[in-house]
């Protein structure tokens, strides 16, 4: 299985700590070494990154890890080829444009049998059942919507169709266009809210720490999602399984098995 | 305007040489400091890199110089901005999916007063004409047909599309979806075909050469194409005003001006 990370912002921020222990798990700390990608959103722009090297040997990982790329929604990936081959039209994070906005997904799973009908707005290129999975959720929305819908009604929409399609096994998402972050855990997903008074953190995967103290300002809250916690001296939260967050300005915002959730924080 | 360079191989081959000198034209040696992209298709796949900072000091410029991605199709862009503000969804080259491969488009020119309408599948997620322009050319054609046609008719109808857009102003283009590449020719696009005897090339931008003979093998055939030669000892063809040229295996093999052109190499 594979390796997700995602960060949502509500001030552009780097990516660089978490990326730090994250990419690690790309052949090294752990065995998911048949390619990886990040993508990065800049306002509605997007700045894509993959290799169908190993993380923790790929010169692309190495320019992310020193180019600190400033973004108020990233997702990244490691992968563990399930099904389709190594090459890289199966890299994730996918890309689609949808109502004039790109979306970008990446999945953690195994959808077995899962072979959706071809769609009309969007195909996949490759051979993966994540690429698949993640046009049946676009093409599902834009044949019922030619606009974007309004965020309550699309939060909905996009828990019913996570809801058929995790019938056919492990479905861990992670999808933005840029505004915000959905997230959706089937077996295992953690995230962590930063804000201030921020304090030191230590990561799991090697000896780095940072004071978070010092490199942000005190109205900045970032969320860091992933598959494992990515620090060992801080509270990461579990998702609960089959549900899907939504992640805006740094916090989650709404969580479907508790329709009354609005931000407290 | 902008800087257009384009590669299309019939083997996996680097644009080291090629991207040693354009690069240098995004701030250096030309001005067009507005960001830069490139494409690399590996098969079906698609590596993206861009950047809003200049080509000539980006860092992710950097990477692309030193590392030697083999891939059959290139298309890479230097923007000096004419239309929309200089940001990182306003990057070309853009990229779409559609009959389940990734179409690659990158622009040089300028198209005035220049607003199709909305449409169906492909829609611009920034505001230049150039982007606008590779949607509505996807646009027609995934209105026209639901499969990708074959060769001969969708050299025809690129051609078409190209001639209603082109009433609109300048619009020298390249077009990819991994397979061949098109090139439209409004005001200036220069090409070469390096194949067995391969000789030594010297840039034109800075103080390199290469001598192809010892990187290659006699089968290679790697067709350039550039908005300027990028090289001052060979010969480069210029593409004739509002000419498509389809680039398959490192030639041309289709010439809109001339249907009767075959490959001849």
């Amino acid at each position: 299985m594979c390796q997700l990370l995602g960060m949502n912002c509500n001030t552009p921020t780097d990516i660089l700590f978490s990326f730090e222990g994250f990419h690690r798990r790309g052949g090294l700390t752990d065995h998911h070494a048949d390619g990886w990608g990040i993508a990065f959103f800049e306002g509605h722009g997007v700045r894509m990154f993959n290799d169908d090297r190993p993380s923790v040997d790929s010169p692309v990982a190495e320019l992310v890890r020193r180019y600190p790329i400033k973004s108020e929604n990233v997702i990244a990936h490691i992968r563990k080829a399930t099904q389709g081959t190594v090459n890289l039209a199966n890299a994730h994070p996918f890309i689609r444009e949808m109502w004039g906005c790109y979306w970008v997904f990446a999945h953690n799973g195994n959808l077995i049998d899962y072979a959706p009908a071809k769609g009309q707005y969007y195909r996949p290129v490759g051979d993966t059942d994540s690429e698949a999975a993640f046009c049946q959720l676009l093409e599902t929305l834009r044949q019922e919507f030619d606009e974007q819908p309004d965020e309550d009604t699309l939060f909905e929409r996009i828990n019913a169709i996570a809801t058929e399609i995790r019938a056919f096994g492990v479905f861990n998402f992670m999808l933005s266009n840029g505004e915000a972050l959905y997230v959706h855990c089937s077996t295992q997903l953690h995230y962590i809210v930063r804000q201030a008074p921020f304090t030191n953190a230590h990561l799991v995967d090697d000896d780095i720490s940072v004071d978070f103290s010092t490199v942000t300002t005190p109205k900045d809250r970032v969320a860091v999602i992933a598959t494992q916690p990515l620090t060992d001296n801080e509270h990461w939260t579990p998702l609960a399984a089959n549900q899907l967050v939504l992640f805006r300005d740094g916090a989650p915002q709404r969580m479907s098995n508790n329709p009354e959730f609005r931000l407290t924080y």
